[in-house]
């Protein structure tokens, strides 16, 4: 392998700064799905893939794809890629450094053909930002945009179809962006948008599955009253009820193995210093890779819930709004991912998406992998999001080993999902 | 003693109900202070002490006076009051029932004169709504209205003198609204507004202190981050801190006698299910009649706050808005309350008051006591807020008996304030 150097990953964060520049909001990276701006994207980055030889469409949901060929014409094909949209005031890595370094794979091969072919890809949508539905790019690759997701609107009360032909692109074309039946594997490279790697001092993470997720609200009802004319034994406070429910989750979560808990959102009513709180609404966010260890920690959490609610002669009602299984990754690929992180000289650690990403739709219907490059701080979603060059290097040459050793495994890749 | 009967009770109920029919709200009973409607229930008042033989006038700070000669021209006098003035959407009771008792116990001597004079005083302000300064009115009996309150501005930008004056009224005779120097005791009969009573099934309650109150606000400094990829060991979770302090205080102050804390207002920021809090706002409000269980409670609960923002790897900021010491009811006069209502034959619960009275205001100045009646459902500032008929009966019949004893019990009273 040529090139081992930091000056393309020096150039790979450039790049991605570069497109952070193409925003909605001057002064800051706030770039939604088929907004103006991402013309501008698809611009950038068309020209870098021509100039590596890729050949570049816009699919009608708005992915850009560059295509690198195999040594034949009906090689099969991988897949790598992420997502080009961001939320608002982000940062300048979540999603499009993977298309970028997409991109960088495809120009260190330097003109060389693999036996399978390369499709760099951009997802145009992820985030779920503009119509309060995440993943219609990865969605519309595996032919799931429907009717009924076209006619969603966005605040402005354009609708997804609406956006596609204001963006000069044809819904009715949606069922071309199916990826090719030929391919074989996706790879996501993404920052990991967590403090694990840093609190390790790894570069690399190999994804071994996404985890599934509760989302629930807790309702605890009381009764309002006078903060004090009323005695502590003839309360029924709400307050109190949730705060020894929450103490309960942080303790569950904490001695249960990679699984996390989250009450991150809570209102107190009346909610005057003076006025016992006669009612207390509190979300609840559980995510574990296994939805075994989740569903049960759920139960165990509500009835942790019920407890404290009876303790303080109050009532509680707990409402699913949000049960997503866990999406594993094919462990196939994830094994010559690790392996080629190895033998590129960077351990890395196995570990599990506590976020969502575009592999997660994937991941049903195409084997597929994920890496993760650390993220400075834990930060993301946020102007100071970073990457540090050395582990960009380190994802770099890595990938390009996990081709090669693709390259050899692609038999027992085959025979593996046969 | 005559008349001992329920008919006035029920009166006296009814006269209450027909007041809270002034009111600045159709359809509710608001009724701040100096407002138009507080014209209508002087006249009320006005028109039932002139037919028990009052000499009536209202004060510079729009208090209302029924004067009740003694046997003599400088008998001392006996204050019997409460406020007129409600908070919004109030109740039928809370203090105007001081008031118009006060009235019935007048009706109740037919004429006849005591050792001393009775001054019933509605006082015209006490709840503190329309100038976020409560006890105006019993400020005003103890010449403690200065210029900075009459500065104080509404929210239409209208200062307490203007008030006075487009009242009617001339600020310039506050001085004239202190008690006179003859007055040797106050009484104020108050609706509990609270459960106690009802829970031990008894009518009456004798105060004999008012709760000192600590109000502070806590504020957690944590780390906001992604609810799925930050592990459980490495979160700066600030509602989780916040929690395990809220379970501590309530623990705290249940295992104290006759202590309450509240934390009844708390906001988590940035308040979003998916985003461990990296900062929580919380109230504490703690109450107790003993100035020294109070500062030792407030200062064991701090310590927990930093002990558990400590244990979450937070940071806690305690900030004191209020330190307000307790008063004490003055001993003697509590105890002819008392004997006089066993002697009447209802059984009564000496307690503290959880709650400000203009009882607080006037303690320090003249000697006090104060009667409380059961709140049905413990329940105050509502419109549903109630007295029974029984309880009303029993408080008249026990301030009649309390008149007499007082006579009796002149001397020595003298010789305990001396």
């Amino acid at each position: 392998m040529t090139g081992t150097n930091t000056d393309r990953a020096i150039r790979t964060i450039s790049r991605c700064r570069e497109i952070a520049a193409r925003t909605e909001v001057p002064g800051e990276t706030t770039r939604l799905f088929l907004t103006p701006s991402m013309h501008n994207v698809h611009s950038l980055l068309r020209s870098w893939m021509e100039a590596a030889g890729m050949t570049v469409h816009v699919d009608a949901i708005g992915n850009l794809c560059g295509f690198w060929a195999g040594l034949s014409a009906d090689s099969p094909r991988l897949l790598i890629g992420s997502h080009l949209d961001t939320v608002p005031n982000a940062g300048a890595f979540d999603g499009i450094l993977g298309v970028v370094l997409g991109v960088a794979i495809v120009e260190e091969l330097r003109g060389k053909h693999l036996p399978f072919a390369i499709e760099v890809i951009g997802f145009s949508e992820e985030e779920g930002v503009r119509f309060s539905k995440p993943f219609l790019g990865s969605l519309a690759a595996i032919g799931k945009v429907d009717a009924e997701t076209l006619a969603c609107t966005d605040r402005d009360g354009i609708s997804v179809g609406q956006a596609i032909r204001n963006f000069g692109l044809d819904p009715v074309q949606l069922p071309r962006a199916v990826v090719s039946n030929h391919t074989f594997a996706y790879l996501e490279i993404h920052i990991e948008q967590g403090p694990v790697l840093e609190s390790e001092n790894a570069s690399l993470g190999i994804v071994e599955a996404l985890v599934g997720q509760t989302r629930m609200q807790l309702v605890f009802t009381g009764q309002a009253n006078h903060a004090g004319t009323t005695p502590m034994h003839l309360r029924h406070d709400a307050m109190a009820a949730a705060a020894e429910w929450i103490v309960a989750v942080e303790r569950y979560a904490s001695s249960h193995d990679d699984l996390v808990a989250t009450v991150g959102k809570l209102e107190a009513f009346p909610g005057a210093g003076n006025v016992i709180a006669g009612k207390v609404t509190a979300s609840l966010d559980v995510r574990h890779a296994d939805d075994t260890v989740r569903h049960a920690a759920v139960l165990a959490m509500t009835k942790e819930a019920e407890s404290a609610a009876t303790r303080h002669r109050t009532q509680v009602t707990a409402n699913t709004q949000l049960d997503q299984p866990a999406v594993p990754l094919d462990p196939a690929l994830t094994t010559i991912l690790q392996n080629a992180a190895a033998q590129a000289g960077f351990p890395s650690r196995r570990m599990t998406s506590g976020a969502g990403h575009d592999a997660m739709i994937l991941a049903p219907v195409i084997p597929s992998a994920m890496l993760f490059l650390r993220s400075p701080g834990g930060l993301s979603h946020h102007p100071d999001e970073s990457v540090l060059p050395h582990d960009v290097e380190a994802a770099l040459v890595t990938v390009m080993e996990f081709l090669t050793q693709l390259g050899d495994d692609r038999g027992k890749l085959e025979d593996g999902h046969a």
